[in-house]
């Protein structure tokens, strides 16, 4: 397995003089300047991800990592702690909305068991041919009480993750979504955004779910308390990971590593994959280049969270499922500025006069 | 061909007795309440408009409707007048960008020769299958000096469209993009949107492809100009699109009524496509209820537009091209929402307990 100092040193920013080339490429397409806007911006990273001026994305992908979390405990969840392993069933199954939209945008789903309660590896379920069991434990411990997990599982955490994601890539895909399930994960994940980016539990922490005002004031109160009980250094990602996150947060983490790691984009879902992409950031910066923003979540604290790594979002759509399925939504967005990139053709070709 | 007051006796209001029914079913699938925002309100308008709770979008097309505009003469726009031509040309050839944005949704694109200079029928052109021809005149008067066209014509371009919108929604097109070609069409659009919406010329007119500091001013005097020449009354569509609109503007209002006169989806692009809806709206306010707005232009005067007709748009991402392509990038968004109503599993079906 390859250590995490490795896979950081092998992490280098796109380079910049693709951006360049792509954009002198564009400038020639018969329309007025940049007249479709982001669809630009996305077609010249592309460009600088793949180091071509003929981007493609052929092969999707959407890995939906799963886990509990032991802070359900403390009532931050609307939903039982058995519907993590229920709903990676429905995944299996393809009957889950990440399934629907993954169908809409031609991607493949798969999901991986991080750490979740339920044992279905062995099981014959429909559909586990879909199904990579990379179990660190099954559940976090209650972060209020002391750390979520130790740091060699939260780097376990991340490693399983890449390794997952580098096999993927390593077969063809060409852009990957990252995808979350996991009952109370809102929880951990508004800890590790407001760790990281310093902005107030008032605004990071929100309904998830759907709590009502009691379970939002539980939820709260579990988040400032596991912050004081492990006082997570805020420069160490694997601490902060360890002390207040999640198995299928650090999975998503490794998998923001590992687009970086092989040059592939990842399109990154709502606030529980921006939380594990705070802490693939906090280990190596350089990652923010090969990270797409599918949607800007309904839940309050992903703005800050997407502020602070500055990524804009490609939709807003008042969504807030996660699974992922806001990234999957958007590779067709992605999809449609590559065709833009490559099929439009140039004011010459198409004897088109330019601008007076 | 059909009268423009039967056509307005023909169309209705949706049924909220649908909307209802398939927030019933929405409430029931595998996920917290509402999770996916939009795109539930998206999938419910459409089980009204297509009065079933299986709807379904299969067969897609963008209605490009082209025109020129004598107001070029007053400098108001970047490019020469014959681009609009050679861009239609470059529509039948498939090398635009509604070309490209169509290929990934799998739009079919049909162009309008509304009025535009050019004479291309009878060319032996590629792609002159996808060319109708209901060419009003070449091209409109400069409305700075008098009416753009008479109600006569106005009230043909409207029926031209319709007709032409009919005929693919008759064909067993499911949901229509409407899209725009014409080099000065910002200029009337701002025409419409001001007098209809009632907001200020400062807001309104905008840069269109691209004008100059210079360029915007001009612009600006020229819709000062033909509004206070034509002093067209502002509760009176047809005469709004006769004094200060375009033939390609009517034929979009001319879809917009179809739509609704069918209980067919439409969805419109931007600036432009607005303006001809408002001019539909102005004729007939329930068409509404059967339009989706794709996306929000980066014409500044498009939001206002936006608001008066109570549309939020589906897509934010700085285009300004016209042509269709923000509608027709949504139709993805769109069918998304469809499968998520169609093919996620109940919270029964799955085995999934909910909410506590």
């Amino acid at each position: 397995m390859m250590k995490l100092e490795e896979i950081r040193k092998g992490i280098q920013p796109i380079d910049r003089q693709w951006l360049d080339r792509a954009s002198e490429k564009t400038a020639q397409l018969v329309m007025p300047k940049r007249a479709l806007g982001r669809l630009h911006e996305i077609s010249e990273r592309l460009c600088a991800i793949q180091r071509t001026l003929q981007p493609s994305i052929r092969r999707k992908a959407v890995l939906v990592m799963a886990g509990d979390h032991g802070v359900v405990n403390a009532g931050v969840s609307a939903y039982p702690q058995e519907v993590t392993g229920a709903m990676v069933q429905t995944f299996l199954a393809g009957g889950a909305g990440i399934n629907a939209i993954c169908r809409q945008v031609d991607a493949e789903v798969f999901v991986v068991d991080m750490g979740i309660k339920a044992e279905l590896s062995g099981l014959d379920l429909p559909g586990s041919d879909h199904l990579v069991t990379r179990k660190i434990a099954p559940g976090t411990a209650d972060f209020t009480r002391g750390p979520a997990m130790s740091l060699q599982e939260a780097e376990q955490s991340i490693l399983f993750g890449f390794e997952e994601a580098s096999k993927l890539y390593q077969d063809g895909v060409d852009i990957l979504g990252t995808g979350d399930m996991g009952i109370g994960n809102t929880t951990p994940s508004a800890a590790i955004g407001a760790v990281i980016t310093g902005v107030g539990l008032d605004k990071m922490v929100g309904r998830g779910t759907g709590v009502d005002d009691e379970g939002l004031t539980r939820k709260r109160k579990a988040v400032s308390r596991g912050i004081e009980v492990n006082k997570p250094a805020v420069e160490n990602g694997l601490e902060v990971l360890a002390k207040v996150g999640g198995f299928e947060i650090g999975g998503i983490a490794g998998c923001v590593l590992a687009a970086a790691f092989h040059r592939r984009p990842v399109v990154i879902d709502g606030f529980i994959s921006t939380a594990g992409s705070l802490i693939a950031h906090a280990l190596c910066p350089a990652v923010v280049d090969y990270m797409f923003a599918g949607h800007c979540s309904e839940e309050s604290g992903h703005r800050y969270m997407l502020d602070y790594l500055n990524l804009d979002p490609l939709l807003d759509l008042g969504m807030r499922l996660g699974e992922g399925t806001g990234g999957a939504l958007s590779m067709s967005i992605i999809e449609g500025a590559v065709r833009i990139f490559r099929e439009v053709l140039t004011f010459e070709e198409a004897g088109v006069a330019d601008k007076e």
